[in-house]
């Protein structure tokens, strides 16, 4: 398959993962929407859970629709850890992001552009305007700088782990995609509250240029963070798990 | 198999993606209806969330029990999308459209009764009454026209990638079902809030046939967008990443 | 495998069934119970989305430990209707049933022994006590006796049209207790309100007989619907679809 | 694979189960905090549904990802269940054992670090603090020591029963990861307001250590329940449903 060919499906890939789960949180989250008029006070929206959920399902439909044709990464910080597991080329590294980070930024505008299209408008507002990553004020909970890098490295780092481990040859074969969008799950309905949860510098980006200089002032983090953690796991599983598996087996 | 066959179980699929979708939205979505004395106040009805769960798993469930028989699409543009990417036949366009909407339109009908042998009676009302499909005044969050229209062609189009991708050869075998009936969950987490999500002419002309005149006049909102949007996405899977898998691999 | 072990597994899978479900709704649907000081205002119960999640994974969980075992049918009218498609023998009905209804005592009798260990006791109260199924006055929305007989009646009929199709040899192998499972928990988020959702007379018995002569005085519509539209279904897939796949193929 | 490694699997495992199932409860389950000003009224946290999903899926996602290395028991019950339905040899449970409680406490003390960097700081309070374990005053829902003994038993047993059920040689092969991990989905949905749900000593003990000498002192119940309850479903599978399958078989 051609680098150009799985460049545009990370580029698609990238734009649903931002579509879809940023977009879920902006347009469905907190509806109603306090500055809509209430029609059915009893008809309400997504929640932590339901944002999780629709940033899972990104990566797993998407891991179904393309994982045949660029391995899905829709991630730098996937790149990079499976390039530190031996399972991805260094040159093709540079391009894979450049073409998450164009899919990430179009559909950032796309969320914007549709959720401008509301009756009244749309103002960028709160701690995390359109579903932005950040710490200290621009933390859902108001979690610190300290307790947001150790949480971006961290779920970053245990993402890359099920990532590795359920590629690895010896695991179910053709599950992967479930584990992996599940495990994307499972990360936000953890470190909501912490991030607003990036373990994605893609996504990071892909909003945060149209919310702002705060909010692109924070951006080095979801960077750092998150390639970091994905590194470490990367060298983990090779050197760990991957050796292990070529010794001696125990009786067992 | 015969084409009857396959017909009827389009009819009894999407009779079952309305009757579950819209049957959740209508009977349990907003539950306690503000009609009805509440009995118990922490007993809660399902929101978006319950809601997009529900049109996903139609899918889902009826994808095992009938795709082996017609392919399960349960979706005029879903067949159109198929059959832009060379899947499936001209020919069949139509009888398999006609059964869609004839299951869709009972179950409209039935969910309506049902609705209707409520203690106290069921009143449409609301933007969307009997969850039918709309913008404008008939968006939920009250989205216009533009923004449910380009909403609706690029949910379908990311929809049909999916249902393209996750169908190729090259994919995991056996795993479609999952990968599509919770790629439509994914679509309404995002979507409901701008055009209570269509994405299925079939579905959005089910149940607005019994919503009155005012919501027929936005159907052909939700035939052109997900039929342009599917016919799209059939051509572009068709042209680069099915053409791609065919030229020489590059290196990796 | 021998009728009386096979007959074990069907009185143990019952037994979650009815606890994992019915538990889940009478335990912590509701959370935090009025009876309760709060603890926590934030820290909120299932409401129905949750309790229909479980109740399809105590069917998905079972149909993995005992699919092998006994075939994992946990409900009367599934047997019923796996015998009207021919693929059970009338021979085992009885001792299959007689398993099944007291797996379902057994749990609903445990629910009710939980839930009276809370501190402040435990009063059989509302609508649907021990969560048991109801229509008219017993209906958790008010859905009177025809609106509750056509929900059970159809919704039971589809359970088992996605069965039938989900174990059919053409259909993807192996994933027949994720199909069959999530098909429960989508027919709760339907029909929750009508009926509080039976399709299964075991599950109404098991609960209604700790909750009072009222509730027992209504449950031979949760033995009657669900079996006629259990065995309706049966003829129906083996007639219609089964018949089919073995005339000649059409062109596709 | 070198029991070593094995055991740093567990550790790593048992961490994650812990960070993403305590993690998820302490930092997003009641969101917003009531000591933080509300930002967004209709941004609401996980509550009980979203926990559970969490709990399950750290186990899904690792059973993917470590169930080739250490076989993903993240849990001393599970190890002594496995061990009674002889599927572990006994050498082996103690360090497994070791290793799961250091993973554990891990975690524990790293949700509370993370909690504490929120502005305003976190103060162990309410009932169940950093997600602890507990009956009586420590109940969620005010349950007493019977029904939470009740309990925990039951629901480890019938755990067990779905672990020892899926990865048989009979049942479908590869998606073990997925029934076990939605069992203890399950097993939450219907048990956190009666102990906050363990049927796992290593989860309860690496949150208790950091919780205070009251949550301690009612940990004995926590290793006590879960272990008995999974040995005799190890008996049980192992005799029951292991022999049958051995003897004739019976017509069908």
């Amino acid at each position: 398959m051609p680098l150009m060919t799985r460049c545009l499906a990370e580029l698609i890939g990238t734009f649903w993962l931002v579509l879809g789960g940023c977009g879920s949180a902006v347009l469905a989250a907190g509806f109603p929407y306090s500055a809509v008029v209430e029609k059915d006070p009893n008809f309400f929206g997504l929640g932590f859970l339901g944002v999780a959920l629709a940033f899972g399902l990104t990566v797993l439909t998407m891991a179904f629709a393309i994982g045949h044709i660029s391995g899905c990464h829709l991630n730098p910080a996937v790149s990079f850890g499976l390039w530190a597991g031996k399972r991805f080329r260094s040159s093709e590294l540079l391009p894979y992001i450049i073409a998450q980070v164009i899919g990430a930024v179009i559909a950032g505008g796309l969320v914007y552009l549709i959720a401008s299209g509301r009756g009244g408008g749309f103002v960028l507002g709160g701690s995390n305007p359109l579903a932005t990553n950040g710490f200290g004020a621009h933390s859902p909970g108001g979690y610190g700088l300290v307790a947001a890098l150790i949480t971006e490295v961290v779920m970053t780092f245990m993402f890359l782990l099920v990532i590795l481990g359920a590629t690895d040859k010896r695991a179910p074969q053709g599950l992967a995609p479930v584990a992996i969008g599940l495990c994307l799950t499972l990360i936000h309905l953890i470190s909501i509250p912490v991030t607003n949860t990036s373990v994605n510098p893609a996504r990071s980006t892909g909003v945060a240029l149209f919310a702002g200089v705060e909010l692109i002032s924070q951006l080095w983090l979801f960077w750092l963070a998150p390639i970091v953690g994905a590194i470490a796991a990367g060298y983990v599983y090779l050197n760990v798990f991957e050796v292990a598996s070529s010794e001696p087996e125990s009786a067992e």
